[in-house]
Parts: structure tokens; sequence; C-alpha cells
């Protein structure tokens, strides 16, 4: 995705333009609030700039708006919130709508033990639970906010913290599902989470149900979103 | 598709079927609801038939639910209604998401217009201005429901008919469109759908935003659904 975004602009300023991310995605989740900066000599306005780009990217990748911003902004350290938002159909049968934009979980999930753990995610911890053991530094972030609800057929995970590592949505996710269906109960799911210890939670659920919603930075640095 | 649910069939059952379905969906369109019928020798219970026909169906086919039927049952000449949907993708920025599951239409659509125009095309009428000249046979259909409404940038048309002809959601909605624009208002709308002329009418709407719904039928023929 980075490489058409860059050749997009690339082709509307005609300069060779580098593009920062706010943070990687996985491959087949859906980087949907995205946030990319770059620095260029075109004196474009740039919503002149948005809509030249979303003419030029292919059809699954739309730029939703632009703005100019201090040179020295950067999408990913300048971050003060994520938002993740994790898709599960959660009935027997399959659904070629939802194929590829979220997972699918075949048994009836209790989507209310799955919230009430979800909550107990909030604050400042470590999240080694939930992480690869090769990770380094520190695994603690803070999670601002996690919930889970459902919508008809669709349960849906939501998690807005200062910072996610790699696969760990995923693993949290893979973790309230074996507690949606029972495999394991509510204080089971809190020895996990104290433990730290990524091969007693659950397994990494699948990234075609893996959004980033929104990437939250001060008001100070970004006007209008 | 009526190729792969034959093949999948003929796997489960080894014998040759026909399958006989409620009516033809256009290409690009999605067959949610569609309702098929095929006879065979098998005696194996219509729910492990249709959970065999899943694992053997590509992912994006779906059999959701399947049950025993009399012999005469006829999915298409048995059907007292049909309802579809139809999706428009109301933002100036593209959807990925949306891609290929609802058309795009850029500028505001007005969808209490949309919805004040759709609901004078209830009753028994004809919709020659809504289908091309071509169509044999009586064009006079029964609309049950007509209706607009916006969700958040999506504009919903929603249809429910005895019948419908070829291309005629499409026309219905492409004509909507030009309401919800302002390139026509109500009385032209009226005076377009009074003429029987398909040549007044709008350009016919992109298959990607049609869903065939649902498939109603007597409770007499089909038991659970």
């Amino acid at each position: 995705m980075q490489g058409e975004i860059e050749k997009a602009i690339e082709a509307v300023t005609q300069e060779a333009v580098g593009v920062v991310g706010s943070g990687r995605t996985d491959a087949g989740a859906h980087a949907y609030g995205q946030v990319i900066a770059f620095s260029t000599r075109s004196m474009l306005p740039a919503e002149v700039l948005c809509r030249a780009m979303n003419a030029r990217l292919p059809e699954d990748i739309a730029v939703t708006s632009a703005e100019d911003i201090a040179l020295d902004f950067h999408p990913r350290y300048d971050a003060t919130s994520r938002v993740y938002r994790y898709l599960i159909w959660n009935r027997t049968i399959r659904s070629p709508f939802w194929l590829g934009r979220a997972a699918h979980v075949r048994p009836r999930l209790d989507e209310r033990i799955m919230d009430q753990a979800a909550r107990r995610l909030c604050g400042h911890r470590d999240f080694s639970a939930f992480v690869p053991a090769t990770i380094e530094g520190s695994r603690r972030r803070t999670m601002y906010r996690a919930e889970c609800r459902r919508e008809g057929d669709l349960v849906i995970v939501e998690l807005e913290a200062n910072g996610f590592m790699k696969q760990m949505v995923r693993a949290i996710v893979g973790t309230l599902i074996q507690l949606g269906l029972g495999k394991i109960d509510l204080s089971e799911y809190l020895t996990i989470l104290a433990s730290g210890d990524r091969t007693l939670s659950g397994a990494t659920a699948a990234a075609a149900g893996l959004y980033l919603v929104r990437v939250n930075y001060d008001e100070s640095l970004v006007s209008s979103r």
C-alpha cells in the first residue's frame, strides 16, 4: 500500500517522495484510519492533492482527507492513541458478504462475558500475555477503552490504547473468543492476563477481521478531523 | 453460481441434478436471499445436505438453510413477492470497504425526496418507464413497499413487489438518484413514471449495489424461514 501511495504522490507532485505512516498493519487487515505524512515542495493545496491522489490510486485505497502540517509532525511518534476494531461473523453459516472483512466463528459467542473481560484490560499494564516473546523493550501500554458488543450476527471488539504491539489486538481477540466460547472462564482469563505468558493466551485471530479505525493526535498538531 | 451449486449437490448426492432458482440476478449483483430447488433421491436430511454443500461450495457462496418441500414447488412461480435492496455509498471520497458492494454517488443525495418518490411507486401499475423496450408481455406489477433512507454515508433503497423485470430495480434507482441530485423534480419524476418511456428515466444504476434480499412464499408451501 505504501508503494502505491508514494507512486500516486510522485505522479502528482513530480518529485520523489517518502511516506511515513502511523504504524504497520498486518497483511489482510484493513488500514481504515491510517494516517500518513510526507514532505513536498509542491504548492498544491492539500485538498487538491487529495483529489489528485485519489484519481491515481487503485480503487481499494482512498485518501479521505489531507491537510498541511508542521514539518516535524510524525504520524507515529506524535500519536496519542490508536483505535482498533475487530469484526467477528458469528453464525454457523459463513457470510459471502463479510468474506475477507470479518473473522468467522461458528458457535455462538457470549459477547457479554467478552465485554466484561475486555474492560479488565483498561489501565496502564503489561501486555506480555498478548505479544510474541520476541518483542523487545517495555510491553507496558495504557488501554483507554476496551469493549465488546453484538450487532446481529456480528460481534465487535473495540480497543483504544496509547500503543499496540505486533499482533496484540489479534491475540487479545483470540483470547476473548476462547472466553466467549466458554473454553476458559473469567478467572482463568485474568490469570492469563497477569501471567504475561503468550503460550497461555488464545490463538492469533485472523487478520481479515482487523481494522485500524482511527489515530488520535493532540488538537494543537492537527486541525480538522 | 448455478453451476457451482449443481456441482456441490452432485458431489454430495452422487446424482446429476438440475437446480431451479427464483429468478436470475444481474452479473455483479448479490443474490443474498436467492431460493433454489432441486429433486434428489438422496435420503440425507436437508440439514445435513446443507452442511455438506457448504463444505464443497466456494467461499463466496453459502447455503443459509435447506428444507424438504413438495415436488411441485417452484421457487420462481410460487413466489408471492421479492425484496430488493440497493446500496449507494454517498460521499465524495470512495470507500474501499464498499467497493463492489455499493454504487458510488459523490454529490450529496437528498434521501427524503428520494423516499417520497419511491413511495409513489406503490400499487398495481405499469413499470414500462423502468424496463427495456424489448421486454415482452405485461409490464404491470404490484409494488408493495418502496422506500429510501440514509444510514450515515449509505443511502439505501428497498423495494418489494410481486415481480421485477430485467434491470427494473436498477432503472428505478437510477431515476431516484437523478431526483436526489436535483436534476429532476418530483413532478418530472411522476411524468416519467406515467409516460412508460424508458428513454426518459435515469441510467441503469451499477449492479454492484443490488441485493436480492428475500423471496417470499405462502406459509403453506414453506415451513420455517
